[in-house]
């Protein structure tokens, strides 16, 4: 549909605009969502993970290069990781009982057969993250229908004190939807409704287990847009996108889910239903329970249905790409951009020159878009409701920006090919490191200011040992940390952390700016929270789930919520 | 500085723009900030209110026109409010301590003398709220100059059960900013220094005592604005503006402080200090705790610092005033406006042909500017960076509007006085009601295409006893329903409440959609909230203020805090 009107523009266009050495025409192209990770890139992970021994002991994967936690002793031989970094054990909480014939029975009777899963291959996939990096071994899903099976099944399980993990479209990076063990998975995706949609308000309300992209359709009929867009959005659920408080591609534009998100239903570890589905912009009448749901990542309760505010879908897309040569340039852009486009301004993301250098290296069929070498690119994008002024408004600006110096040469695309041009370039990084050799991953929010200080400090650190690069939506302030590197090595893992996450916390950034804590990180949340607030986080989750059984070692450090 | 940029640009404008039937232009006045209250009307208090006793033994405020909830009996002598429509009864919670000169040595010790008032006449005005509605009897006020002093005195209240309440700007409308009894008062007004401000990303950082019209000033001066606006700018704390999530005037545009507010300092009952002042956009590591505190009046912690996110200040603002037949064609040109204008769009109020009347009947100097009289008026406000632009795409929208018929007649203002006559007919409104005689104010978040069912359904009711009046906030679903007659009355009273109330609650809409409950409607919350959230809500203000010194009586209904 977005394709087909992007087309019909493209027919009508006539004028070409010309802007620096080139001229070119207009608009987005249509994502390959599935192809696209959360935080916007691509990711291709055709085979699962190689698995070999190291020195020490540690796994790790060959296509993915991460650190594995898991190690073949007792209770921990279920656990399955070859993701994180982080080097400490999980045991299996010897409180939760374990799984029996009756249990599987009293869920057959409550959900019906076809909806209690036992089958193998089945779980396999629902044990299994999408990035092959965690593993469970849960021997049953279940697959409620409504609100109250899911409250049937949380107050049985919480009775029994059977661990839950609740699972959405299962696209998270950080392990968050999967088990660490033998949680029995709640998945919501047959609760997939759309239970209302006012035209005046834009307010729509509907089940957790929609699929984003599905809601984007339905929206799309009625002349309007979700307020996040993810690459992910043909699997990932609107309930899961709640409960990990999912940023995206229009973060920059419409803000965070704490937010749009209008209104939930959720339901707590003990099968109690809250409701909270207002519809209403305003309303203050006591503590705004909703907050704690949105971002705690389904360990407080299960997200059941939504109440979000969507937003009139505009005509009028642009989308230019611009070189720099420092980052304070880069800077003073993004404070003009959001001056003069302000209110069109839809997306400003930024890569430095050893990212292009590696897209161009590794990636067949692109090309620099603008004449000259520099060492900064950003890409700009509008979305307006009048395609002439948003044109003349995107021009004059970029105009200023030549004439001031901040821009060395720049294009605006013309056409949807050269707008894919230029979002592949963005975006096909990922897969370039990937192509590159071992890649360590960062994803941290620090202040504007400071974004290139750690490339810098790191590049300084490492010296020749890696390839140290610099991208992300810098609209947002969410740098992509990415060390390059030929192999693999201890040696460089321990010159890059904790270093990174202590150089993130001295300049009070977020070890996780949009991917949340999961089971990875879980135990590095003190790189970002005190500890006198990481202790309230914890007396929440016992108010709210004194048993701990939802979506356990997720979250919060395992020593404070295992017992 | 403001209205020295509108004369500027009132000079330089050449062109007059022709709309509907008479041609008018630009811009948005210099608002009397003081005047103004939270919901964005202008209020006249100059008396105090005069009581008489009505035939229950309640107490009236001939100004104000309100029960009052006092009675002379025992411990609630001390309690005088003359503002609320609520029959329950309050006591002092006997478990609380009452002061002595020993804690008043000890403050003196940490605070200093002379940030430790016991004068009476200071104290009078720090016991009573703006409105002259809500009186306490607190024997002293505690100006802290730091985090370190609210922590060491809430340390020490909470250790003596002595109960406090926390103080901005105390420009409140339901009675949340003052003593109830002989609460101590913690005002924050001495901590107003702004901390830092990143020009790049937009973020302040500021202390909570800073009055929101000094932060608007400083940010002028560096070219941005709040993403807030109040009436009562002049006097409101950007703390207290964050305790009570205060709406105002640009949340069509920015979102609600749930959406800006990037980080907090607060400091718990304990003397905790919750360091949460992260200036990220996007941060998912763990609870995000700093929304309990945003809206929980005080309740759960004083808010001592605040990181916000401003914007840019644009420089083009056109303001056209419309009238249509029906509210159906007022829904309408809201789901147009939001389409068309819906990036510029930074205003969109609506009035009934009742509250014009009023306005023109009881207001000297007031015209209608439109030719025609008719069932609805709007007034639409855009703010965008591009003059021309954007005054040809407002001109564009509303003869598109009258081609289609929904609009029946309509004008832009073409200088500031027009637009100042504009607002006069809104902002007047709440003046002109007071000098019609006796007035019942309700303040109603609804679903859009609901809000003019109850002023309807209402007006069917009272049929002759009243005059019923619906305007407001129409871009948020705000509601003020207002009900005018010549004296005040138990019958008329008896026709409206719980009427309004159990129709809001019946279409899922809030008793509050901006002010709070305080102490005027915490009994009402649940009328807007179920049992088990607020259940919930009374476990976390237990978590976080065991003692519950903090803020009592207010927010939540006293059965569930007052033990």
């Amino acid at each position: 549909m977005m394709m087909m009107m992007m087309m019909q523009r493209l027919r009508r266009s006539e004028e070409f605009i010309r802007f620096g050495f080139t001229s070119l025409i207009n608009l987005r192209p249509n994502k390959n969502s599935v192809s696209r990770s959360l935080s916007g890139f691509v990711n291709h992970y055709d085979t699962k993970g190689k698995l070999f021994e190291s020195k020490n002991g540690n796994h790790y994967n060959t296509e993915l290069h991460h650190r594995c936690l898991g190690k073949n002793l007792g209770m921990l031989q279920q656990y399955k990781c070859f993701g994180s970094s982080s080097a400490s054990q999980i045991e299996r909480n010897p409180l939760f009982s374990s799984l029996d014939s009756k249990d599987v029975s009293y869920f057959k009777e409550i959900l019906g057969d076809k909806n209690v899963v036992e089958d193998e291959e089945r779980l396999e996939t629902a044990n299994t993250d999408w990035m092959q990096k965690y593993k469970g071994s849960s021997k049953l899903m279940l697959l409620p229908k409504n609100t109250e099976e899911v409250s049937q099944i949380l107050q049985y399980c919480d009775s029994r004190r059977l661990a839950v993990v609740p699972q959405g479209g299962n696209t998270g990076l950080v392990g968050g939807s999967v088990p660490v063990f033998d949680e029995v998975i709640i998945n919501v995706g047959l609760m997939n409704k759309v239970l209302a949609f006012d035209e005046v308000s834009g307010v729509l309300v509907c089940e957790a287990g929609c699929i984003l992209e599905n809601l984007a359709t339905f929206l799309d009929t009625k002349g309007f847009i979700m307020p996040l867009d993810l690459g992910a959005k043909g699997s990932c659920h609107i309930g899961g996108n709640v409960s990990t408080n999912a940023g995206g591609l229009r973060l920059i534009r419409y803000g965070s889910l704490h937010g749009t998100v209008l209104g939930l239903e959720a339901v707590t570890a003990n099968g109690n239903v809250l409701d909270m589905l207002g519809t209403l912009r305003k309303d203050n009448t006591g503590y705004d329970l909703k907050h704690l749901f949105i971002g705690s990542e389904g360990s407080l309760g299960i997200v059941t249905k939504v109440s979000i505010l969507t937003q009139p879908k505009l005509s009028s897309v642009n989308l230019a790409f611009i070189a720099c040569k420092d980052y304070l340039s880069c800077q003073k852009i993004l404070v003009e951009a959001k001056r003069n486009l302000g209110e069109i301004l839809s997306a400003f993301e930024f890569l430095d020159s050893n990212s292009m250098d590696l897209v161009l290296n590794h990636l067949d069929g692109v090309r620099n878009p603008v004449s000259s070498t520099e060492n900064f690119y950003i890409l700009i994008e509008t979305t307006g409701s009048d395609e002439t002024n948003d044109r003349e408004k995107l021009e004059a600006f970029l105009l200023k920006s030549l004439e001031k110096g901040l821009v060395s040469d720049g294009v605006i695309a013309q056409d949807i090919n050269q707008a894919s041009s230029f979002w592949r370039i963005r975006e096909g990084i990922t897969e370039a490191l990937q192509k590159a050799g071992a890649v360590y991953k960062y994803d941290l929010s620090l202040p504007v200011e400071e974004i290139y200080n750690i490339v810098n400090d790191l590049r300084g650190r490492l010296g020749d040992l890696a390839n140290v690069m610099g991208y992300g939506h810098l609209g947002d302030g969410n740098l992509h940390l990415n060390i390059s590197a030929a192999n693999y090595n201890d040696k460089l893992l321990g010159l890059i952390e904790p270093y990174v996450y202590e150089w993130t916390s001295k300049h009070r950034g977020s070890i996780s700016a949009e991917h949340g804590l999961g089971v990875m990180k879980a135990n590095e949340i003190f790189y970002s929270k005190s500890p006198e607030t990481v202790a309230i986080m914890a007396s929440i989750k016992k108010l709210l789930d004194p048993k701990g059984i939802l979506n356990p070692y997720k979250v919060l450090p395992h020593s404070l919520i295992s017992h």
